[in-house]
């Protein structure tokens, strides 16, 4: 639960006194009372949302009538009023799963992602739409783009930001030449794991891991395994190799790869900020309204001249809007000569940024909006 | 929704009436309305929840309340009183993710099985037991059984039966020397898709597959494609790679097949029955009691003789008990020649199972109980 605006509903911990002498037949009675009561608002629920979609045509599918910006508003409140115990994480994920039941009656959402099964693109599907959708394992980002943009799929999840990697620079260049627009964006946390052969702590005398990793477990190792030795390798898949052949050895890698190279889990997850994220952007077709709290990607191409980065950031700091990240890339063509992805926070319907982009494109040789989108949720 | 017992409570359609005259606005407000109403449900389903956990012994771990018998049975309850729009399997599943929620709230259970990420173990584990588990991806199924009985995982998922590779005698094998109890199947769909490299059905010439794909798609191939060659070859993943090669040819695969061999589903899923399945095993430490609908799993040990399988037979017809799958094995030791896995309906604290298995005992060189457990719930 993260701190919220206050409230006059009581928390819920009224509701379910401690009851000290309720046994368990009692107790399990309670529950299967509301597990009653909540399957009646779930079917009450989708036949609500039933009659959304034919207001909006008959048999609608579930593209013609979902509406991530009501989605991201209905998830923001179910965080704002949670009062536990249960954390805001678990909750939005559950909602999620009952908005994409309730939205896939007619025809499920057909989602396009870096594939195989089992990638954490996949992952980063279901938890941006549930598990009530049609899932397209794709081949390469360059077929998610295609497959959107064809219409076999309604929309496409694909990688951008990578904790260990960093940009992913194969998905904003399929931007430059790209129509799709960004629809939403997904953060996916990442965790290390400490592995070893035997998965006993106290035969490690040698760490193996890329130096992105040590860096993210750098509390970790100093309180638990501070004489170890620590050695940086090229990537945690070649940590786990190494790590495999001696028994004194252990390396910080997901836990996927416990199983590829045959170790154990020591420990984990180990790293020391539990925001260790990737981040995916959901592509689709259309540009959908302002949630209330979104972001805009735009791709600003400009002339290198002397100060082109400053007239590229001041209309946004005129305008009060905060950018979150810019990132510039060589230009391909004659018709300029950089580049320059920026995220801001704020929706392009939106007066301040409208106007901010109205600036940037006097100054600009062209700024293209990529998307505005509800910022992540959970 | 299956055909259930008559019920008083009246349908769900009759609480949200059609009602023409509400817009888009009235109708986002009513579900607000309910959507904070669940959510207070689900607080308060989670505090009772912890309630029983406590009634257990003070921060118990998910594992010393979980109870495989109780979710059975509460899932059984939510698919009874099904009266749509959502079907069974969707409500299943948001039941159980609500279930799983509200028993990890301490630690979570740590679940094993068969790796690495991604594969249809992974998909059962979540099937079963919700996404609020601690996943242990293992490099074989042997380590499985290691890491729950040594304790590190406190159940263990096994895949048994394979619509396309029939039982899975490796997980059988293990039986015959492990100490584990079976506490619960799952059933996973496996779905066929004609995959080909330009996806134009009108393209397609020659159709590669395993003929017990072919098997399974013979309605679906005779409507669609009855002039098509039929080619069987040795696995789905070598007809994939067939299909890679040629405009004319396509291969009846899982979806996954689609990503890994660069090529386009033209249709899916294809098979002509919905209940194409995997089976998976659930495996820990402990028996637990009647869920009112069990399976019992039996190995029985016994000298080849004349009669031998009658004699096996016998004693489950006497009581009424229906048997749903036998399968010998050759024995590995002098005390026996023979084991046999048999599978029947009802739970061995029931006293028709117990007669049953008392006379069989009494034949029988050795009768191991391997589990009664749930039977799979959509």
């Amino acid at each position: 639960m993260k701190s919220k605006t206050p409230k006059t509903k009581q928390p819920a911990e009224k509701k379910a006194p401690e009851q000290p002498g309720l046994d368990l037949a009692t107790l399990r009675e309670r529950i299967d009372g509301i597990d009653r009561h909540i399957q009646e608002l779930i079917a009450e629920r989708a036949q609500f949302a039933n009659q959304v979609g034919k207001a909006k045509g008959k048999l609608a599918a579930a593209v013609d009538y979902y509406r991530p910006e009501r989605e991201a508003q209905v998830l923001r409140r179910v965080v704002d009023r949670n009062d536990g115990p249960l954390n805001d994480e678990v909750l939005v994920r559950l909602f999620r799963e009952i908005m994409s039941a309730c939205l896939a009656q007619q025809e499920p959402l057909k989602i396009g992602y870096l594939g195989p099964e089992g990638t954490h693109s996949q992952q980063a599907v279901y938890k941006h739409f549930g598990h009530s959708i049609h899932g397209l394992p794709l081949s390469s980002i360059e077929e998610v783009f295609q497959e959107v943009e064809a219409g076999h799929a309604d929309f496409g999840v694909v990688p951008v930001e990578n904790s260990t990697q960093g940009t992913i620079q194969s998905t904003l260049d399929m931007f430059l030449t790209s129509k799709l627009k960004i629809c939403g964006e997904v953060e996916l946390r990442v965790h290390q794991h400490l592995l070893s052969r035997n998965g006993r702590i106290e035969d490690i005398e040698r760490v193996y891991s890329h130096p992105q990793s040590f860096a993210q477990c750098k509390a970790w190792l100093r309180q638990y395994l501070p004489k170890a030795e620590k050695i940086p390798v090229s990537s945690n898949a070649e940590a786990a190799r190494r790590a495999r052949n001696a028994e004194d050895a252990a390396a910080i890698a997901g836990i996927s790869a416990a199983n590829v190279y045959g170790l154990k889990s020591v420990a984990g997850p180990i790293e020391d900020r539990p925001d260790n994220t990737t981040r995916f952007l959901v592509i689709g077709r259309e540009l959908f309204p302002p949630s209330g709290n979104d972001r805009t990607s735009l791709l600003v191409f400009i002339k290198d001249q002397p100060g082109a980065l400053y007239h590229v950031l001041a209309p946004f700091a005129k305008h009060g809007l905060s950018m979150n990240r810019i990132e510039s890339r060589p230009g391909h063509t004659g018709l300029w000569q950089y580049a320059f992805f920026i995220d801001v926070s704020g929706h392009v319907h939106e007066e301040a940024m409208r106007h901010a982009v109205d600036e940037l494109d006097e100054y600009a040789q062209e700024v293209k909006v990529l998307g505005s989108y509800p910022v992540a949720i959970a």
